[in-house]
């Protein structure tokens, strides 16, 4: 098991936070990527992260989608079409869209996940490791399974080492160039 | 039964003609009025569409779209947005885009039909009248069962005065000035 | 086209008539040959035979069910087991019981014409006219417009001898005794 | 919590054995309440639980059946009805027929449930203690989520009394009579 990839997100909607992976250790995250021009994602990817919000508590699971525009960038990239799909669509979590590539068309977070397309669904455990990592879908009760199953794990925060939040927001003495 | 109102149009999708009413005089048109972002016409009026689009001989009965955005605008309202969401959905038959209002949200042929919203059902004969107007969606067997009816009647083209043609196409008279 | 095979009935169940074909003559009659015991039938087949009889007025379609026992005959063959199956599944058109045959497994009606299994979808004109004839199910909006096809076309007579209803209601001379 | 009621049963389709929920004991019980002439049995209660069937270790979770037929005794009430139904909807679960009562048309294990009717959902924990009594239908995500969760718990054999087993099986100084 691999710790899992932090997002790096260009900005949220159905949120005023900016959550991160590191934030949300302690609790199971579920993930959607998704299109919003993607047909299955729609009618099924999407319905059913939203049905997994509703069923746990958000101190337990916390569904997040990402969008993850790959293909018709002009049509579906901008922050105005995705706050008016999820509106319509009536999806009340969190929703980060990717921050996108300047080298090419597939976003970053999608292309730090190597994910094959939309739908992806991935889950991270209380430790913030990668648990499930699948293009397309899988049943209900094969994930409603899944999820408590992690739920059911502590989470173990033995192999952080101390430091690692200074890690990331401490002072840190260079290496000294040669 | 009042005569269908002519389709006011500003360009077509799926197709390199421009259909009116009247070059489809004849046939039985059937028209779903719809917005891309709009659920329930994404997942039951136009999949019901296609079905009348595949299960009729366009000979007999003429399928179209007409995408009549009346919310979000700045997200729905682009051609190359519907171009992408109609590829994505795999929508083979016609769909206009209906002309933008000066004066206020609802576009052109939307207002002049009166729809309340979206998804719409027209039915149109093959002698032009207007014979379903509906808000919603009707189930699929009364809806088979209405288009067939309408086929089984003749066109009556006696209301047509011998010149109709010749009024849009051909060489008139003006009126002198006074 | 072939004039459809009179019914080869035991008993009826939601009716207290005992309707044939020629009682029908001048309607569409639409038959769905099932078994109690087919899932297809029950989840499927049957719900569209009602559907067709609430869509329609009965004074221009009969929806009849025939029961077709082929396999199960102890369990399935009951008229008590029918009359259940009809009340708990709420079907309020009338079900014929194809009368079983002393030779072999296949009841009569479904041998004359030839059945492959169930669920048999059966169409006849309102002449009398087998239209129809298919193993397994047709889609809604197909179905619908097929049916409502055969209500556009007259009730042709002419086969039909000028004596046929005084047959069955009239007063007829009898032939003298040799 | 209580510990569910043993079973009073008939006989079984689908198993050659006589399952106890003693005998289970260490493993997660599903059952599905049913009769084979009530709609939402077949079409949704009994669907889920093969659906729990496939999905789960057999290890682990025990999916049965049980047909507690209290309404139309004659048609549903015999073995090989119930053995014809199971045998078309291809259910592969063990169904236990629930012990007709002789005073009455509640069967003995729905009685001594009291359940309220067809379809109900029992769950039982690898302790043999009643942990969900359901008349109707659970979503397949929620249901995945419960079985899952009772899976991690540890079976708590403390509240059985060392002798347990032997209490049924073996030999036992009584108490002398004082």
């Amino acid at each position: 098991m691999t710790q899992a990839s932090e997002f790096i997100v260009q900005s949220w909607v159905n949120t005023t936070e900016s959550p991160t992976l590191q934030d949300l250790r302690g609790r199971v995250v579920l993930i959607k990527a998704f299109q919003m021009l993607c047909p299955s994602c729609v009618s099924l990817a999407l319905p059913q992260a939203q049905e997994v919000h509703r069923t746990f508590s958000q101190d337990d699971v916390v569904v997040l989608g990402l969008h993850t525009v790959f293909e018709h960038h002009a049509t579906q990239g901008s922050r105005a079409a995705l706050e008016a799909f999820v509106h319509e669509y009536r999806f009340t979590f969190p929703v980060a869209i990717d921050a996108p590539s300047e080298t090419g068309p597939i976003p970053r977070t999608m292309a730090a996940y190597e994910m094959q397309g939309t739908p992806t669904t991935i889950l991270i455990d209380r430790s913030g490791k990668l648990r499930l990592h699948q293009f397309g879908l899988e049943r209900d009760l094969a994930l409603g399974a899944r999820i408590a199953s992690l739920l059911g794990e502590p989470a173990t925060l033995a192999e952080q080492p101390a430091t690692s939040l200074g890690a990331a927001t401490g002072c840190k003495v260079q290496p000294p160039a040669s």
